[in-house]
């Protein structure tokens, strides 16, 4: 059987990787003539930190997003229209990661900052359902997956998704009150979903 | 027959992909200064609905324009200077998108809605024209065709995109007096696009 | 003999399609404070007749210089340090492209025309001059080419790229005179290398 | 034994095309207001010179980067997690490289000169480690590798880029008092790698 979607695949890959490398233009470098010296300039980078951070987070969090969106593809053989439209909408949400996160460079210092986390994690959360969208849609007809797939793997890849849901769900809950806290949490799954990609990749192989 | 189009197919599928992420750009974060805490900022958000509004719509405009061009080159195997150029006449249009996309964003609220839309609905009648071009371009001559493709298939294919046109031309006509209307028309033909991409599927193979 | 150039044609093919897209980010859409209404609204869009018509004119050069660097590593078989390098240079030049589009859109207008217009017209003689030494380095040596390529399609190609610098030293020189003609004979030329695609494409098959 | 980093490899292509193209977007055309005829245009451009450096210098640094990540990726077959990880390390400072090209560019005239190399070279600093990093992650478990692949040729790779370590550390470590010198250090090694990377080419195959 042959896998009919490879150039669905090329054409996400090419978004994503424009979409992680967009990010650094939310990089700003000052104006010269607001510059005097070195240690004016090293001073300004310094208070650039929350651009650093925000720039750093969504990269590696964009990053594991591709790499599981190649392992959830590596499962899917043929295509249709929901398959087409649920990666669609995976698409349309991380290319916009990078307005959360220009947000979050500029707020997460100061009084808009529960605002700016609520935003940046509430995308997370909208991006969590769309790849269980994406795997739900593909895994209802088996036809559409790899011949060799076992009911096993697919619950497997089900609950991988579906168990990360309620954590961005607290990570988002919580940004109105601790928005660092919650910023913390995010960091923390994304530390969890770069160790966990290594065993996903041994269950399903 | 050999395929002589893969190299065009993938530079082409690149534009698209650049082109669909780089309509993010155009969200503008607001500047620290101006935003004292977080209702300022999610009231200035608020305000931004028609840049969301705008990214959105083009976003899946390009996406589903993309789905259609891999439909159609999957039925053109050999090319010459005339599909070579319809081809970059398609690129072309759709990478010029995030212009009017701008446009639009700025000003759908306003007295300068009517342009504003005019410009949007009208960028989407040439890139309708310049598909209905491939394709005929393309099926002028069946040597340059996938060899089993039907008369019928070619029939199909080409009234796809002609009925089409009547439809962004009255959505571009009445944008100068009924911008509402004319964007709501847009909306719902990329609807339709979209189901009926999965029934064309059908007919071609 | 396999051909071991596939992923630098990939490379240059992302590179080539980034830089026509990019082209898109020089049309700036006006502030909302300074437009009222329609009118005012068109008669800006009209005021930036010069980004249009920059933009245009480079995407079809970049998109036919593509077009015949699609051409030219179609005979190339194995690469060296040489030919990477003349590679690169060719996709420095064409990534700068953007540039001089916008120097052109700025100032083609006004008192600095000759300047831009040179400039302009500058990029694409150090341009063909690239393409030139990429034939010069891969046909130096024989080994490095498509085993079935001709000594006589060897020399048009070359003859090809040569016999258009004397036409692009031409409309450099002129522009610090007459920089709308030597514009016109940019597009003169554009229209020349569009329909000789075609021709030569059936020299070197 | 098939290749399993096809698709690593494209997306990471994708992201050094990505990134050595948006370089350009921090040249910097001037306002249409501030320029009155050619000389004051040409005036601009000439005082502009740090701009045209940095860009050339990050462009053709980023070009090198990427034929070195390609030889590397010739040599890798299986991947693991930490494959996968110190290769989006590599990735992510190359998109980041645009940032401090930016401060090179505003800031080496001036009293600042020696902190904006300083964070300059740093960053070569930081990407050399990663390529260290990659190599020795892969070539730790030589079932990684290219099974035909040698001891001798293992340990080659693994010099090439150990050895580029301290001349890096060195441009770093006197940009801080002798700002110019750590620049042509860098453009020096930057045509060291150019032309070494022929050589390592042939001991490698």
């Amino acid at each position: 059987m042959e896998k009919e979607t490879v150039r669905i695949e090329n054409f996400s890959d090419a978004v994503f990787a424009i979409a992680i490398t967009l990010l650094v233009l939310d990089l700003h470098a000052p104006e010269t003539s607001t510059i005097k010296n070195g240690t004016e300039l090293l001073s300004f980078l310094k208070g650039e930190w929350t651009s650093y951070l925000a720039f750093t987070l969504s990269f590696f969090s964009i990053f594991i997003m591709w790499v599981n969106h190649h392992k959830i593809f590596k499962q899917i053989y043929s295509r249709n229209t929901a398959i087409m439209f649920a990666n669609g909408l995976i698409l349309f949400l991380v290319t916009a990661v990078s307005y959360p996160t220009a947000l979050l460079a500029r707020f997460f210092e100061g009084e808009a900052s529960n605002i700016a986390v609520a935003i940046y994690t509430g995308i997370f959360v909208l991006i969590n359902l769309s790849y269980n969208l994406l795997w739900y849609t593909a895994s209802s007809n088996k036809k559409l997956l790899r011949p060799e797939i076992t009911n096993s793997a697919i619950k497997k890849i089900r609950n991988n998704y579906l168990y990360g849901l309620p954590t961005y769900l607290i990570a988002f809950g919580i940004s109105f009150q601790y928005p660092t806290a919650a910023l913390v949490i995010s960091m923390a799954l994304l530390i969890f979903w770069a160790v966990s990609s290594g065993k996903i990749k041994m269950i399903q192989e």
